[in-house]
């Protein structure tokens, strides 16, 4: 069987990046974090952690590391079955993927619950929302809010609800880059801005809502809040999450490029299959948050590519 | 002398990730933009693309593209010589690294004006602000705001001002984790917040302020949005930018754990050193905006390590 001891030294010096920080949180020598991932390796005839600055985790070390985070799961659900009793606080940390828009409106609310009362930490990894679920495949995070309505291998999957979207801009921004509407010559010349190189969202709602696949300029900004503050200021024209919005559009400060047309994104929360109280509170409040505060009025089994105009 | 077309496919192939998007983005059919990629590899006698999903510039791949972002810039500063007259509305994109709680707080909103007047669209690439000059050094950005106060090689940098960060907490979470104030022991078991695993600011500070170097629970948020949301639902305590804070420490919603001690955080812009009216106007539009809201009273020449209790 695998040493825990070796697993939980592997975790530490992953998550520091040194053996020396591992050493300082594990309270050990830096010489017997050294030789316990000396010993995981032979016994696993190949590397773990690659030695580089910071030492990060092969793919091999990343299996292990998924195996031992279920394990403190499953190891966490059997204590406090045992001795309900309360113990001395010790936090458990569980690393999430998300996506930057449900971080920036409202998973940190959803989950406050959860980590309060189970003295839980997060390691909070933001990727597109197209590919968190590779996160969760690769063993980077044990759970993944994701657009992806299926469950990947050994994990299983909820639905959230819909994040709507509608696109933006300021009425000067529309006066100038629009004088004739949505056009597909106005749409080649407008600036837009997009989250990431992989952040396919922005053409999707062009071809869908204007038959638009041509190349638009766009601005790369990859935080929820900038593209707020860029549209607002009249620098772009972008898809924002109604939940971003103040009264942008009651004020008129900015209007709908697109009347009537929206992008609904239903989201969908992974986590490995693992019997645990820790993931079961997590889940339970974002089921809860969400069924009051993202849309719920789209069937999650008829989604397929995640996208309706 | 090279071949500004095939510059040009290069740039189109490493921004849009793809062969078939940069024929899209260019104009031209996918076998004219394979053909232009491969003399430019033939004359150069090695690859400048990785041939994986997405395609990514290799080192000398991202040397070319650092010659062509500043041909581009020469080349638009000497046509506005020649031809002052307003021409066709064209963008110029530049790729800029910026620090995430610069971008939340003062840089979109001190770069806007340079946006707007001079038709310019920024790729922001957040990473830790001990860390952007790398993005530079790498040639991934043409500038980037740093807490480096040495120029790097071929660059040039100006002072900006500093960021001014407070240890804060809501009173009840200092009061459950606090209650004989920031001893050894509770910083040992009071949750805090990182942004990244390379983030050591909060570990210098607990060192400064309190002499404490041991290990400390954290949770990673990789957004400085999620800083100020976590600490305010009194889940962990961090710290904070004065620029963030509404009425937080005057409404007595959060309270300064270490009163009187803060951190400030000197930042530079640091650009390539060509001349070109575009990198000007950004350069001018910040030391405008920061001269009037970061805090200037410290001697950036003085500077070494970046920190201050």
């Amino acid at each position: 069987m695998l040493d825990p001891r070796q697993l939980q030294t592997l975790a530490a010096v992953a998550e520091t990046g040194g053996f020396d920080k591992a050493a300082k949180k594990l309270f050990l020598t830096q010489s017997a974090v050294s030789q316990r991932i000396r010993q995981l390796e032979e016994n696993l005839g190949q590397p773990v952690l690659t030695r580089t600055a910071p030492a990060e985790a092969t793919e091999a070390g990343r299996q292990l590391l998924r195996h031992y985070q279920q394990l403190l799961l499953m190891e966490n659900q059997l204590l406090q079955q045992l001795s309900p009793a309360p113990r001395q606080r010790e936090f458990t940390t569980l690393a999430i993927g998300v996506n930057a828009d449900s971080l920036a409106t409202w998973y940190l609310q959803a989950v406050a619950p959860a980590l309060e009362k189970n003295d839980l930490l997060l390691d909070i990894v933001v990727d597109d929302q197209d590919h968190t679920h590779e996160l969760m495949r690769t063993g980077h995070v044990i759970g993944c809010v994701s657009t992806r309505p299926v469950p990947i291998q050994s994990g299983i999957q909820h639905y959230l609800g819909a994040m709507r979207y509608r696109c933006l801009a300021t009425p000067q921004f529309a006066d100038r880059h629009f004088p004739d509407g949505v056009s597909h010559a106005a749409l080649a010349r407008a600036p837009s801005i997009i989250f990431s190189r992989k952040d396919a969202v922005h053409g999707q709602f062009l071809l869908q809502a204007a038959g638009y696949e041509g190349h638009f300029p766009c601005m790369t900004v990859p935080t929820a809040q900038g593209f707020v503050e860029l549209t607002r200021q009249g620098l772009a024209y972008s898809l924002l999450p109604e939940l971003m919005l103040d009264d942008d559009m009651a004020s008129g400060r900015l209007v709908d490029l697109f009347p009537g047309r929206h992008l609904d994104i239903p989201l969908y929360w992974h986590h490995w299959r693992v019997e645990s109280s820790l993931s079961q509170a997590l889940t339970e409040a974002m089921l809860n948050y969400c069924g009051r505060h993202l849309r719920q009025d789209k069937d999650p089994g008829a989604a397929s590519g995640g996208e309706s105009c």
